[in-house]
């Protein structure tokens, strides 16, 4: 008996010490059961590295300064970005200059000629009282749209309401006439990209547009409003670019290729994504002005704001004239580059990047998550002295001029297509890093796993849970902003950040990650470090788990034994999406190929995982690097060597942006669809099952 | 069976006849069974008359400009209310004059001197852009703090958080000598009365003290600010009184007697409740201004507000000149009234108040008041007209100078002090009528019944339920505001508003009833109509609930057979404040006799409930004039004919002010135990003892 119990006793004080000393961890996924503890002791000190005061004190330096693409600090930006990678220990790296097409603001004029002489300042003043001392006003930030059309012009003034195509059918059946017309147009929540409200604008033949920030949108009918929350107070004034760039981003000039020195350019008259209207941003507090004058009948109940006026549709006496010049001028912008070169498969490529340039400070866009990428590069640099060298090369990338139009990622990654195509494992975004609380976690299905996973391990620095559940709480609690996905990870995506060119052209999985919560100063000379320091993310520690997230997602990428990547989501998003569709369109049977081409999608991404599990238990390098290449082939398959119809550089075959930053699945057929030609709907429909048979056949390693 | 059937079925229809058309409805409490359905009828046709457009009606006009006491406005909108008071069918209609000490500001400077010249605006300009029209800023409405001392003197400043006797002790502690200085204290909110923020700086011998509104106490950093939602702007400065009326309110140069055209008459040396020191109120953006300056160690972290500056105690270079002038004249005050005489005991008084001047326009303070008061007549004008007269007669009273300091009701009262003590049954009053949802009801215990059953016939507006209920709901939901009673009838009674007089001096039962919401526009040019219509009661809604609620509990008080006054929980609350009282004593036996006599006080009560209910059964009106009498005197019996120690104008035994509004229950004996003095709490408890015995026997009819 004694001897029993004594015995018994040792088995469990062996047992204790095996599972807490030499505990097993359950392998991530794509990595092999003897990879596993090593996987997860890297872990564990990557976790470990992120430091609030470090992240704040790079993120003073990056949003001290308004830094416009183009400018001087830009530039120096980039050097100091290019010294922090070599400080990390970061390998090959580089700045290369794209010459682009990148407007400063000359003049912007609003005024009112008539019933009495008033001229809109243009200018976001310190809130209240004196400045705060990073709220100045540079030349470099003065609020325009860039990209719009130089001009000069006269005219009555129209409100129509958000802008959208039913706002000015709405117009017209009220008698009014917008041709000739000033139109003055409010920012819709959650945002449509502006560039596309210009276009709806050009297209009805207006002479001029004025978009302005109501406060019911995002501003101080919505709550606190900077200093003392995250709303925009009056007068902030939302710049930003109205390009085209849901027809094709990057240098207008170059559409489709990379802007190198000798490159052949379009003029501005043959380039598809430049306007030919004017535009100009309004603060609330001039938009006031023009409203209490604008006259004519009420306007419909949706398109009144909270400004204490009656909102009416014009037709008045008001009359103002409007100047819009803009220098048009070609200029340097920055890309920075450097790498951990990988062990195993060093042509693989996980590309991790953030853009650089802001329209003024970039309290949150971009700098939190600019800062948060040093951070990122900072511990892989401690990871990398630690004896650690990846699997698969890590490249990281400083974009420039994505505020234009996703710019410089664009230039880059048409630069290097051959490469990229056959070398590039993932993109992972970052733009504006932090802005509050809420995971807002998008992806290609294929990632959905791997950062599910992530999101289990990385704990929420205010719920003390795993982000993944405090994101479940607040999704039940209610509070989610309203244009959030509903799923930890979202997969429909549009557009509005640089991982476009790898999606969209390139046909890279990719990932973009935030923080996000109420932004009421987005774009504006508000959106500064006092704003993030205070509102966005006091004591910084959105921004340690947003690196630790970014950073374990880069990690698993790098190091799996086999890509981490998993079809099987990507089939069930597919039959969603196709019955979404379908349900639009009077012959569903039409969708049926499609949807057998998703079923085997599904079974084929079945086997590959069979394959992988099996890959994993025997360490055979060559087998799982077949699986590498069949998995990397897969995404590239969706992409339509065409591009959609009317505009080419969108190659994707599940995901485009809508004519705004809204995503688009099966954006083809959906377009298709709208037309009600059931000739066009065939052809789109040909041609997706098309790229899902090549992605089954990617998989089946045919 | 078949006839059987028939009988039963003219039985069911005949009970349900009786029901449906003679439904005896229960009787409310103080009326017979006999006179149940009356009452229910006649209430039935009140609840039908409130107009919700006719009230927004009404407050346009009283709203439409600023009427400050003793202004030409104000004496209009007397005029304007007697005629509508005439216009409802008012008897006895009386406009009665009182020559009061009413100072108007001749100038607010306040200004720096040292690092740099700069002068507060002391405006409270428009919030944006244009102003809108109910908010132009006009001679009378210039911000100050009345009752101010005039005076000039420049000195550094200091900080002093609430301004609160702790804080200065605080600073003491810190080593910072407040003497001769200029202090700086914010608003605390719930508010404590500015005036005893004067005193207590004056206590301790600063030159001048200058009260400002953080935004993070009823501003911008809680939520949307006017013009966008109720809190208040940056720019809004809050006047207001600065009257140590917690020692006597009324007329400072009449203390205790009513300012009669040939009253004697104190000098304003010896006036007792006139400040030594000079103050004025400041807004925001302009106490920023000296916050940024004013140097020195960083403030204790509860002094910290929302403005985007460090708070600093001082100690840094700054300067600043003070000058206050006021012209310090005596004015006339109008006081309206007018009567529905009683057909049964007309020389009974439920009278019903409401005061008329404004700091400004009034939009919620008082006018969301008054616009109920002349709804109500107009509903009681109706009723009148129907044929109906009330038992005991109903005096309605438009009050003045009440925002200086009481005034006009303390005169009146002082006045008619032998008649009202004789006479008057009950207090009604209303002062901010409307700033949001939450039912606001204060009484003495005797009244709680009446109002209970009030609040459960009467609808909320928004949820459809009876307020009663709404009000359970809001205290459960936790929404409440922070100072809020969480009993639906709130029986601790501080002062702030006319029921003082009454109260306190009068020993009449009193009640004062409101529905609240978030109200940073308080005593500032931005609590105007345009506040009251969009964001205070959107569709006046409440304001109909207001008027059917001080309606129906007029009415009742009016037409009941026996008074409806129940001592059972007056005896229960001063058992309560007897045991919270004791808690802080360390001989709770001396409490004993006070103790039983509460509880004499709950017999006696008991007592006369069982009378009252047989008196109802039995239509003797000589036992029920009985009844009213003793049930008069009991209230009258809590009044101690010395007063409290210190301001003898404060009788009553149970409820006074603190030195601030906020309410002091067994004011005496609290203020005792506070010195500690075994003596002075003997005295009072041997005072309060006699006072409810002197109940027990007025309830007794000895």
């Amino acid at each position: 008996m004694r001897v029993t119990f004594g015995l018994a006793a040792i088995l469990v004080i062996a047992l204790l010490t095996t599972t807490t000393w030499q505990r097993q961890p359950v392998p991530a996924f794509g990595f092999a059961a003897a990879s596993a503890h090593a996987e997860d002791a890297r872990e564990r000190f990557f976790l470990a590295v992120p430091s609030a005061d470090r992240i704040r004190q790079t993120h003073r330096v990056l949003a001290g300064e308004p830094h416009l693409a183009g400018s001087p600090r830009d530039q120096q930006l980039a050097g100091y970005i290019r010294d922090r990678f070599a400080a990390a220990g970061l390998e090959a790296i580089e700045t290369s200059t794209h010459d682009v097409l990148l407007p400063w603001p000359e003049e912007t004029t609003v005024e009112m000629v008539a019933p009495r002489a008033w001229r809109a300042s243009m200018r976001e003043e310190p809130v209240d009282g004196n400045p705060p001392p990073t709220s100045d006003s540079s030349e470099s930030s003065l609020p325009y749209n860039a990209y719009s059309a130089s001009g000069d012009v006269t005219a009555r003034v129209v409100y129509a309401g958000s802008g959208n195509a039913e706002d000015y059918t709405r117009l017209e059946a009220m008698g009014i006439d917008v041709r000739g017309a000033i139109v003055l147009v409010r920012y819709a929540v959650p945002y449509s990209y502006r560039g596309f409200t210009v276009l709806t604008a050009q297209q009805r033949g207006v002479a001029g547009i004025l978009i302005y920030s109501d406060p019911a949108d995002d501003g101080a009918a919505k709550g606190p409003a900077y200093p003392y929350g995250p709303w925009g107070p009056d007068r902030r004034i939302q710049r930003g670019s109205v390009a085209f760039d849901f027809l094709v981003p990057g240098d207008p000039l170059t559409p489709g290729w990379a802007s190198t020195k000798d490159a052949p350019r379009v003029t501005r008259d043959q380039a598809l994504s430049l306007p030919r209207i004017m535009s100009a941003p309004l603060s609330a507090v001039d938009a006031r002005v023009l409203l209490e004058a604008i006259g004519g009948p009420e306007a419909p109940a949706a398109w009144r704001g909270a400004l204490p006026v009656t909102y009416r549709v014009g037709g008045g006496p008001l009359l103002v004239h409007m100047r819009v010049r803009s220098d048009d001028r070609v200029r340097p912008i920055w890309t920075v580059t450097g790498l951990i070169r990988g062990s195993e498969q060093p042509d693989q490529l996980v590309i991790v990047g953030n853009h650089r340039d802001a329209w003024t400070y970039g309290g949150s866009d971009p700098s939190s998550g600019t800062a948060a990428q040093l951070e990122m590069v900072e511990a892989f640099g401690q990871l990398r002295r630690s004896g650690w060298r990846p699997r698969r090369t890590i490249l990281f990338a400083s974009w420039d001029a994505e505020e234009f139009s996703l710019i410089s990622s664009t230039e880059w990654g048409e630069e290097h297509e051959a490469m990229l195509q056959a070398n590039a494992v993932a993109y992972l975004n970052v733009d504006s890093g932090v802005s509050g609380r809420v995971l807002n976690a998008s992806a290609v299905p294929a990632l959905n796993q791997t950062l599910t996973e992530i999101a289990q391990r990385v704990k929420d620095p205010a719920a003390h849970i795993p982000v993944a559940a405090a994101f479940r709480d607040t999704v039940t609690s209610g509070v989610l902003p309203e244009d959030a996905s509903h799923d930890l990870v979202g997969n429909r995506f549009g557009s509005g950040s640089d991982y476009s060119v790898f999606l969209n052209f390139l046909g890279v999985p990719v990932a973009d990650l935030s923080f996000r919560g109420p932004y009421g100063v987005y774009h504006s000379l508000y959106d500064n470090a006092d704003w993030l320091e205070r509102i966005g993310d006091p004591g910084f520690r959105y921004h340690v788990a947003l690196v630790q997230l970014w950073g374990l997602l880069t990690l698993r990428l790098a190091d799996a034994d086999v890509l981490p990547l998993d079809y099987r989501p990507y089939a069930g998003r597919l039959r969603e999406f196709l019955d979404e569709a379908s349900a639009t369109w009077p012959v569903p049977a039409d969708f049926d190929q499609a949807r057998t081409a998703a079923t085997a999608l599904g079974e084929a991404a079945e086997r590959l995982n069979t394959e992988r599990h099996e890959a994993l238990d025997r360490a055979d390098p060559a087998v799982r690097a077949q699986l590498d290449r069949r998995l990397m082939r897969a995404e590239r398959a969706f992409l339509d060597p065409d591009g959609l119809p009317g505009r080419p550089w969108y190659r994707h075959a599940i995901f485009a942006p809508q004519y705004s930053y809204a995503p688009e699945v099966l954006p083809a057929v959906v377009e298709a669809i709208r037309t009600g030609d059931p000739g066009r709907v065939s052809a789109a429909l040909d041609r997706l099952t098309l790229a899902i048979r090549r992605a089954v056949d990617a998989l089946d390693g045919r």
